[in-house]
C-alpha cells in the first residue's frame, strides 16, 4: 500500500500527538476554563456562525435539487437557534460532568513499598469523521477536551464554512490558556485525507466514523486503528406467551413511532405463537392509525386470513428500515425468538415483553446485544436517557465500549508502579514472596 | 477481496457462537467442573501427550537443522515436565479466580421502576493466533472458559501433534457435561485458514495474536475484527538528577539481564547530563560482567572518552534488542528524557529513578505507556507480578485492555433495562422527567 500521508496532515497528527500529553495532565479546572469560554465566544459570535452556516445551506440547496445531498443531510446541516441553544446547554452540560482523568480504578500493594496503581487517563488522539451535522464540531471537541484528548476532526464539505468557523472559535477559546500547545482540537478538510488519517496509526489511537453502516465497515477494513463503531440497529420486541399484551401494544408503537429514523427503532416484532392471534389484529389497528407499513409472514397472513399486508421475506429480518416500517414474525418459543435475534439482529437493543421474571432473565442473558430490555421501549438506548450527560456515539462493538458512549468511552488506563528499588530476580529467586494484598477496590 | 472462508471452517465458527451464547450463561460452579475435569485428563494422560509432543519435537529438530525453525521456537515446544506442572498449577489458579460473568458495574433508576444495569459479560468468541508452545492451547481455553468465551485457537504446524491431542482432552472433558454443546474450543490447523479467519468477523468478536511485531502489524492490517495486540517492547530507564545511583545500577542491571528476550526488559538507558560521567563507568563494570554489549552516542563516548563502545546510532533507539545488548543516550533534561521516550518508545513499560517525588509524578504523568514506574525494575509488567493470577497477554493497545491483560481483557458489559411498560415519548414530551439516581457504584 503507497502511503498517501501529506506533510501537512502529518503535522497536524504530530501536533495533536503531543498536546495531548500535555492535555492529559491538565486539572478539571483548566479543561472547563476552556469550555467556559469556548461558550462564551460561541454566544457572543452567533450572528457570524449563521452567516457561515447560512453560506453551507445555500450551496447545499444546489446539491439537493441536482440529486447530489440526500434531503435528510440538508436537514441536519442547518443550525437553528433552538439548536444552537442545545449545543450550548450541552457545554454546560459537559462542564459540570466529574472529571475521569486520575481515577484510581485498582490499587494493589504487590510487596512492601511496591505499589501498583491501575489509573485512569485519555487515550490520547482521536479521529473523527462524521457528515453534515456541524454542532458535532462542538460537542466531540468539549467531549475532547473535558477528557484530556486531542481530536482530529472531518466533516462533510456540506458544511465546511460552519465546521471552520467552530475551529476558529475553539482555537480561540485556547489561545486564552497558553499554558496548552496547540493542536489539541483540528480540522482536515478534503475527501482524500480521510484515507490518509486511517494510515496514521503511529499517532491516531482511536477512529470514531458516525455515519452510514457501509462507511463504517469500509473504515474498518482500511485500518489498523482500533474503530469504536456503530454499525446497523436491527431491534427487536418479543412479546411472550406470557406478556400484557396492553402493554405489548403501548411499547411496540413508541418503538416503532416515537422517531422512526432511530438507530434504536424497532424493525422486527417476534410474536408468540399463542399470542398472535389475538394480538396481531389490535396491532394492525393502532398501526395503520399510525401510518405504519406492517410486513408480515405469508403463513401468519395465510392462517389469520389477513387483508392487505404485505408480504414479509428473509430479507426484511436483515433489514433496518430506518422508516415507519415493521416486520412481523411468528415464533414457537421463546428460543426460537433469541435465536432468531441473535441471527439477524445488530447486538444493538432488544427487548422482551412478558410478566414472568424468569423468562425476562433467560431472555436478557442469552440475547446477544448492547442492550437487552424487559418491559421498556426501545427508544431508550441513548447516552441522555441512561443519565451519562453527554454521547460519543452508540457502539456496537463487543470490545472496549458497548452500547451509547458516554466519556468513559474516550478513556484508557495505565499502570503506575511505585517502588524503592526492588528488582524481579529476588522473586524469581524466591528471595521475596508477593503479597498481593488488595487496596482498592 | 474474495471470500476465502470454507465451509467447514464457517461451521466451526457458528458452532463457536452459539457455543458461546450458553457458555454465558454457565455458572461458577460448571465452569470449575470442566476445569477441574481437564485437569484430571491431562494428569492421567501425560505419558500419551509426551509421545506426541516427541513426534513434534523429531519432525521441528529436523527443520532446526534445515534453518526452517528457529531453536528458540523449537525450545519453546518441548513440554518438559516442570513445564507440564506450571501447566496445571495453572488451571488451578484458574479455578480459584473470581468469576468475572454478572459483575454488576453500574446500577442506576432512570426512573420509577425503571432500573439501567451494566452488567460484565462474555466478549463470545476469541480467535488466538499463536506459535510453537503449544501450553498455550491450555492456559487460553482455561481462561476462555473461566470466563464464558469460545475460543478459536491456531496453532503453528510445529506443534500440530501435541495441539491435536491437547484439543481432543479438553473436549473429552466438555463430554462430562452434555448442558454446554459442543464447540467452545476448536483448533484449526492449516495455515492458509489464518486469512479466512480474519474475515469471520460475522462471529469472531476479537483476535489475540501471539508472535512478532510484524506479524501482529499483518493481523491488523487484515482484518476488520478487533485485535489486542502486543507490539513491541522498547522499555526505557531513565535515571534522573536526582537519582540514587546505587539503585540505579541494581535496577539497570537487573530490568536488562533478568530476561533478555522478554518484552519487558530495558533497551535503552537515558541519563541525565550531571550523572552520566559518574555512572556510565560503574555501570560499563557491572554489564561488562554480565556480558552486556553496551552501545554509546557518539558525543558521550568522545567526552568521555570511553574505551572500546560501540556507537548507538539512531536505529539503535527504535529497536527492541531481545537480547543481552543495551543502548545508553544522555539528556539534558526530564522532558527530553519523556519526549525521547513518546518519539521511540512502545508504550510497554518505562521506568525513572529518582529520590524526587514531584519529578516521579512529572515523568508517570506524560510518559504515555502502558506501565509507568518510579524506581522499580521493568521486568515487573507481568499479569502474575500484578496479581491478575492468569495472564491472557500484554498489550500496548490503547483501546479496550492495556498493559498485562488478565480474565478482564475478555470481558465486556451489557446493559439491561428493567421496566413496567415506560414508553420514551411521555419523556420527550415532557410528561414524565428522568431521575438517574445512582445506586452503584
Amino acid at each position: 500500500m503507497t502511503k498517501l500521508i501529506s506533510k501537512e496532515l502529518e503535522n497536524i497528527a504530530i501536533k495533536a500527538k503531543n498536546a495531548s500529553i500535555i492535555m492529559a495532565t491538565a486539572n478539571s479546572e483548566q479543561k472547563n476554563n476552556i469550555l467556559i469560554k469556548l461558550k462564551e465566544l460561541l454566544t457572543s459570535n452567533f450572528d457570524f456562525i449563521q452567516q457561515a452556516n447560512q453560506k453551507d445551506l445555500h450551496e447545499a440547496k444546489k446539491l439537493v435539487e441536482k440529486g447530489q445531498l440526500s434531503p435528510s443531510l440538508y436537514k441536519r446541516l442547518a443550525l437553528s437557534e433552538t439548536k444552537y441553544n442545545e449545543m450550548l446547554k450541552g457545554l454546560d452540560d459537559v462542564v459540570n460532568l466529574p472529571d475521569p482523568v486520575g481515577k484510581i480504578l485498582l490499587e494493589t500493594e504487590l510487596d512492601d513499598s511496591l505499589v501498583l496503581k491501575k489509573v485512569n487517563c485519555p487515550i490520547g488522539v482521536i479521529g473523527v469523521i462524521f457528515e453534515s451535522r456541524p454542532d458535532v464540531v462542538i460537542q466531540i471537541s468539549a467531549l475532547a477536551i473535558k477528557s484530556g484528548n486531542s481530536v482530529i476532526l472531518k466533516g462533510g464539505s456540506e458544511a465546511i464554512n460552519t465546521n471552520i468557523v467552530f475551529i476558529n472559535i475553539i482555537n480561540e477559546a485556547f489561545d486564552y490558556f497558553k499554558e496548552i500547545p496547540e493542536g489539541v482540537v483540528s480540522l482536515i478538510t478534503k475527501r482524500e485525507e480521510v484515507r490518509s488519517m486511517l494510515e496514521l496509526d503511529q499517532y491516531i489511537d482511536l477512529i470514531i466514523p458516525r455515519g452510514s453502516n457501509e462507511f463504517v465497515k469500509y473504515i474498518q477494513a482500511n485500518t489498523r486503528i482500533p474503530v469504536l463503531g456503530h454499525s446497523e440497529g436491527i431491534c427487536h420486541i418479543y412479546v411472550d406467551e406470557k406478556a400484557d399484551l396492553k402493554m405489548a401494544l403501548t411499547l411496540c408503537l413508541d418503538s416503532k413511532t416515537d422517531y422512526p429514523a432511530a438507530c434504536n427503532a424497532v424493525e422486527t416484532i417476534l410474536l408468540h405463537k399463542n399470542v398472535s392471534a389475538v394480538f396481531i389484529p389490535q396491532m394492525l389497528e393502532i398501526f395503520n392509525k399510525a401510518y405504519v407499513e406492517v410486513r408480515c409472514e405469508k403463513g401468519l397472513i395465510d392462517r389469520l386470513n389477513l387483508q392487505n399486508i404485505k408480504i414479509a421475506s428473509e430479507e426484511d429480518w436483515a433489514t433496518e428500515y430506518n422508516d415507519l416500517i415493521v416486520s412481523i414474525k411468528e415464533v414457537q418459543d421463546i428460543n426460537q425468538a433469541i435465536n432468531h435475534i441473535n441471527q439477524f439482529g445488530s447486538g444493538h437493543t432488544d427487548c422482551i415483553i412478558t410478566d414472568d421474571k424468569n423468562n425476562a432473565e433467560y431472555f436478557m442473558n442469552r440475547v446477544d446485544a448492547s442492550g437487552v430490555y424487559w418491559n421498556a421501549s426501545t427508544r431508550f438506548a441513548d447516552g441522555y436517557r441512561y443519565g451519562f450527560g453527554a454521547e460519543v456515539g452508540i457502539s456496537t462493538n463487543k470490545t472496549h465500549s458497548r452500547g451509547p458512549v458516554g466519556l468513559e468511552g474516550l478513556m484508557i488506563y495505565k499502570y503506575k508502579l511505585y517502588g524503592r528499588g526492588q528488582i524481579v530476580s529476588d522473586y524469581s529467586k524466591g528471595l521475596k514472596q508477593f503479597k498481593h494484598k488488595s487496596i482498592k477496590p
